[in-house]
Parts: C-alpha cells; sequence; structure tokens
C-alpha cells in the first residue's frame, strides 16, 4: 500500500494561483498589499524551505502587493536558497545587525512599492504572530507614515485552511508515512521498556518509514488512560494493562500530518477498551457530518454527542483542528468557531473520553473535505484496541 | 568516554536563584515585573517542557513580579503538566476561544498583581518576539491601562546569556551525543548515497545516541564546498571528492547542542583540505581568545583574521553565537557586538571560509567561557578533514 512520494516542492504555477487568490482577497478588503514574517506566511507564496527558522535570531520578510509579485527582504544568509525559488526580486542585509535588522532596508521597499498612504494587511487575528521584535515593529511603523499596517482581514487563515491537491498529496503522504510507523510500533513498545525509549525508537521508526523530521511527538502511557497529552516522556517503564498512547506530526517536504494511535501493553483493561470503543465511535460520528456546507462547530457536537453526551465543553478545549505546513491550524472544532467546511480542507478528528479520575484517552485521524465528505488520510484504526 | 546522563530538569533551588537574579535586575531597572510569552522565557522560570510548542494556535503567559513568585496564566490542556513544576499559582482558561484567548483572564491577574501605574517590562529588543496575536496584545494594553507596557531592559539575555553548572552539563551532554553521532557517519555516508538519506539516518544516530529529538539538521555537499549551510537535503548522490556538512542542533532535557562537521566523500580534493585546515585555525585562534573580559567583538575579530585576512566581514553574518534553550541565542561573535564575556556564557565558534566560486565551508565547535579561557563541549575535530 506503499505509495509512491509526491514530486518535490510546487510548481511555479501553484504559487501564481495562490497569489492571485490572494491578491483578489486584498483587492476586496481594500489592502494594498500584506506584509509576513512567519515561516508558514513566508513559505506559502514562495516554497522557501529551511529548518533554520529554528533559529529565533533574524526575522525574515516577505511583502505581497496587490497588483504585483512579491518581494523577500531577507538575511543574506538566505540569498541563495531563496535565489532558488520563483521569487525574483530578493532584498537583503547582513543580518544579525542588532542596531538596525533590516527595518530600514524594509522600510525603504515599503515606500517604494506602496502609494504614501496606503493601507498594508499585517496578520494580527487568532493564531497568529509577528515574528520580529516589538522594538523594532515599532520603528518600522513610524519609519512608514502615513504608510499604515492594518488588520489582514483573516486573508492568510483564508487561503491556507482551503488546500490546493498538490498540497493534500503532501499532507497524505506524511500521513502514510506515519501509518507504516504505527503499524511498528509492536516492535518497540512492550513491557518493561521506558516511555522515553519508546519516543526515541519511535522517531526511529518514522524516520525509517520516510519523515524528512519529527517535529513533534507526544505521548504518555498509564493504566486505562493518561493525565495529559503534551508532556515528554519520562524514564518510566510500560506496564502490563498500561495504555500507551503515541501522537505524532512527522514532516514530509514542509506539510504535516498529526494524529495519535493508543496500544494495550499485554492486556486491555475494560476502562481501556470501553474508552477506545467510544473514541472509534466518536471518529464515526464525525465522519459520517462532516462534508462542504456544513460548520466547524456542527463537527464539534457531533463527536461531543459521543463522548460527553454532548455537554458542550471538553477540557481539551477542542476536537479537532485544520492541519498543513503547521501541526494545528484553522478551524477548530468548539462550539464557537462557525467557519464553513469546504472542499479542500484538511482537519484532525481529535476526541477526547475521560477513563478514570484524572485519566483520559486521546484518539486522532486526518481526513480531507471531499465533495462526497470526509476522506480519511490516516488510516483509520480498528475498533478494537490494538494489544501489543 | 561516554558520560552519565545528568539529572533531568532542575532542583528548585535552580529556579528561585534564577527568580532572585531576575528580581534584582527589574528593580535595578524600576520594573514592577515581567510579562513572557515564549518557550525559552516560560521556561526558564518554570521547567515547563513540552514539544507543544510546536502548535502555534493557543498564547501561553508567565507573569514574573518583582517581589513574588511566578504566576501562569495558561491554556487548560497545560494545567497537569504545569502542576508538576514549582509553579503554585496557575491560572487557567479553555483555549483556543477566538473571542477571548486568554486576554481577560490576562488583564484581570495584572491588574490584581501589579500597582495601577506599573511598569510591566516585556522582551521586545533584538532577538525576542511577542508570542501572542498583535490584535491581542493592543486589547490587552487598552485594558490594563493605566498599566503599561515597557521594554524589559534586556533582563531576560543578560540572565539567559550566563548558563548555571546545571544548564551547562545538559548541553555538555546535548553535545556528547551529536559527537558520538557524527563518529559513526561513516555508517551511512559514502559514495551514491542520497543526501536526503544521509539526513533521515545522521538523524536516526543523534536518536540512538540518546538525543530526546533532532531539533535542527542542516547540511549540504558538494566538490570541495557547498553554496549555503541552510538548504533542506535534496536527493542528489554523493560522488567522490565531495565535501559533506551535517550541521546539527540536537536537544537533551530542553537544551541543544549546535555544531557541524565536514567529510570528505571517499578522498580529499586540495581546496577541500586546505578549507578544513584554514577553519581549524580560525578555531584555534578563536578558542586562543576566549576568556572572562573579552569582547564577543574580539572572538570575532580573533576568527575573521584567520579566514579573510580581517576584512571584518562575513556573507554568513556572523562566525558564532549564544547557544543554550535555543538554537541560537546572544551574543553574536560580530564586529557590532561589544557584549563582554562572562564566565559561564556557552558559546558556538564558527567560521566559513570561501574554498571556490559560490562555495563555501564552515566549521562550528562549542565552548564554555571558564575562568581558564574556553572548555570545549564539542570533541574538537581532527586537524585533517576525516575522508569516508
Amino acid at each position: 500500500m506503499s505509495m509512491p512520494e509526491p514530486a518535490r516542492g510546487f510548481e511555479i504555477s501553484e504559487f501564481k494561483t495562490r497569489l492571485a487568490r490572494a491578491q483578489q482577497m486584498m483587492n476586496k478588503a481594500g489592502l494594498t498589499g500584506l506584509l509576513l514574517t512567519t515561516e508558514p506566511e513566508v513559505g506559502y507564496f514562495t516554497g522557501f524551505l529551511t529548518r533554520f527558522w529554528q533559529s529565533p535570531t533574524r526575522p525574515w520578510f516577505l511583502i505581497v502587493p496587490v497588483a504585483a509579485d512579491p518581494i523577500a527582504v531577507i538575511p543574506s544568509i538566505g540569498a541563495q536558497l531563496m535565489g532558488k525559488s520563483w521569487i525574483s526580486d530578493i532584498r537583503t542585509w547582513s543580518a544579525p545587525n542588532p542596531d538596525d535588522d533590516g527595518i530600514s532596508l524594509l522600510a525603504d521597499t515599503l515606500r517604494e512599492v506602496f502609494p504614501p498612504d496606503a493601507q498594508i494587511g499585517l496578520p494580527m487575528g487568532h493564531e497568529t504572530s509577528l515574528r520580529m521584535p516589538l522594538t523594532d515593529f515599532n520603528r518600522l511603523s513610524s519609519k512608514i507614515s502615513p504608510l499604515t499596517f492594518t488588520p489582514a482581514a483573516g486573508i492568510m487563515a483564508r487561503l491556507r485552511m482551503i488546500k490546493s491537491e498538490a498540497e493534500i498529496a503532501k499532507i497524505s503522504h506524511a500521513c502514510s508515512i506515519a501509518n507504516r510507523a504505527f503499524e511498528r510500533v509492536h516492535e518497540i513498545a512492550t513491557t518493561d521498556i521506558p516511555l522515553d525509549e519508546v519516543f526515541r525508537r519511535f522517531q526511529v521508526l518514522c524516520l525509517e518509514e520516510g519523515a524528512d523530521w519529527v517535529a513533534y511527538l507526544a505521548g504518555a502511557a498509564g493504566p486505562s488512560g493518561y493525565g495529559d497529552v503534551i508532556s515528554p516522556a519520562t524514564g518510566a517503564r510500560l506496564s502490563p494493562g498500561d495504555v500507551l498512547m503515541l501522537d505524532t506530526g512527522l514532516v514530509h517536504d514542509g506539510y504535516f500530518c498529526d494524529f495519535d494511535r493508543n496500544f494495550a501493553i499485554g492486556q486491555t483493561t475494560g476502562a481501556a477498551a470501553a474508552g477506545h470503543s467510544q473514541l472509534m465511535e466518536a471518529i464515526d460520528a464525525g465522519l459520517s457530518v462532516v462534508k462542504p456546507g456544513i460548520t466547524a462547530s456542527a463537527v464539534f457536537h457531533a463527536m461531543d454527542k459521543i463522548v460527553t453526551g454532548g455537554k458542550g465543553h471538553s477540557d481539551a478545549g477542542r476536537l479537532g483542528h485544520g492541519l498543513g505546513m503547521q501541526l494545528t491550524e484553522w478551524p477548530s472544532l468548539i462550539p464557537d468557531d462557525h467557519t464553513v467546511l469546504k472542499q479542500g480542507m484538511v482537519l484532525t478528528l481529535e476526541p477526547n473520553v475521560q477513563t478514570g479520575s484524572n485519566q483520559i484517552m486521546v484518539h486522532e485521524e486526518n481526513i480531507v473535505v471531499t465533495t462526497n465528505g470526509a476522506r480519511l488520510l490516516s488510516k483509520l484504526a480498528a475498533p478494537q484496541l490494538e494489544v501489543l
């Protein structure tokens, strides 16, 4: 069932389509351009892919005008790599420069590109952040006046929520790598193995199966469940009857999968079996309602009905989310997110159930919204909890 | 030579010492507290360690008052894990909440903790960023008025630049894991192996040798050098005479190493041998000048004299940097950084040389500043380029 690896990168036409959609939205919102500063935002329009974003030292900027091609204003250390992209206007400075880390160059470029009283959209809404020092942002704002920054009208979220076929192929490939790694967990996890060793070995499995890197791994183990889903591994050894959960966000060509699997060590307890069963029922409920036109909230309620009887609330805050160039993206499967699902959205379904006092189990699958409803990208877990 | 793994986490006394130092600096700067939002800042005072920071969805806040213990204002999904830390005042909200993602709770807490006209320090200088939506920050600022935010006077940088013995032990352990992985590169890299396969296998070596995870891997290969040091791996196969460079920032207990190694595939070319020799000479020059009291700039010039003859400039922007909870930290080894080195600073020495047109080689070692000068944390590379 191993699918061939999709081609690396994207055709230039993909970036031009993204740009055209962005420019249409900018026009409608009365924006003369966007200023972008984060890894997924810069990558979305350029294809610029590097793990160097891990270094917080240098800011990176991309200007997306309403009626022209993007302009990269970046540290010179990135010139060579950005030069391989379709972006032709690349301006660099020698960073880090504590006195002026690209701010004069960026201000000059913004003044050159935009009319003096233009409104430049800056992503500043929910789930965004500005990846540059605040002092520098304030300096930049006064340098470019009367040019002003204004909220980007959710343009980046609206664009990125709908994945292209090429993006879906990359996420699907990431999922298939994780599927194969999960099918091999029996090789690495058994009674008496410390959890931190399981974590290391599972990352090895992900790499062996083809992950570029393993950006995220969380997990836990405990009798009939676990306390949370974000703690790092400890040296505690697996015991018979433990439920082991592993949740991975591995990366293929800049795109994430994000799903987990639960395993019983040696034997299944009643509580764990019942928990898993209820989770799979919730997944089924989610899968059955997903289609273009219904809301994120409706998917939440379909699953919540199974896991809490419909209390409309979950301690984990949500029962799934968008997925793509980031581990978690818009929308959120919560009561208050009324985003209307559209064809091409990639989502996780992530119900959780209480299996004891201070114990939960969480299950997660990845799907894409199609005209025919949900299509699974992860391989649906079996109805019965797998025993290792 | 394998050293025992240092104990996980820190003694509470370590956090209390960090807090006392911070409070002393706040007093001196006239600040009544700090508001922190990023992974290393929150982790520095709490020990909160999770890969969940990879999810950009939810903001996390830590308030550090000038005369009281820190207060965590965080999403409820983190309550269990933060509850294991020494922090006793933990306030949570159910996130994500697009209408009010912790802002009311944070504003209420700030108004409760601080006098009405207090100045709250916010890291906003070089190499910082604010990890929350800008719109939410603006709402917060008006909600807490007349309380105001003001630059944090470089307190976080000054604190974090000086590592404790326990921090140095963690970085040293990360380095020892990478040392062992680099000693095994001959097992995974030879003529005809694609570079992306080398990257995968090297990450496996890092995990096998004990890395918690491999947060950063860059590298390149080419005849007598490579074009840059931040590109992702391609499927290009290694050829005889190539120089292969691997640069890793693997993580042990929340702390990074960051160094690289160069290897010749099959045979060494004259240019590569000369390049390596010059790089090791530059490292020697850096090692020989490092001691408490001299500046970051002086270390730059000592190495720059070897690699460019003293032009005072490098395309990569700098010849080394600080290292700790992040892959790259203050200070920068550049002409304009006059930070005075102190005992306990952990640095990389990272000279680069031109080995052909559009070709460079880069070498990197990790050190700690001691009263006796530089002590190597990475195992100094051999004077001759290793041939695989």
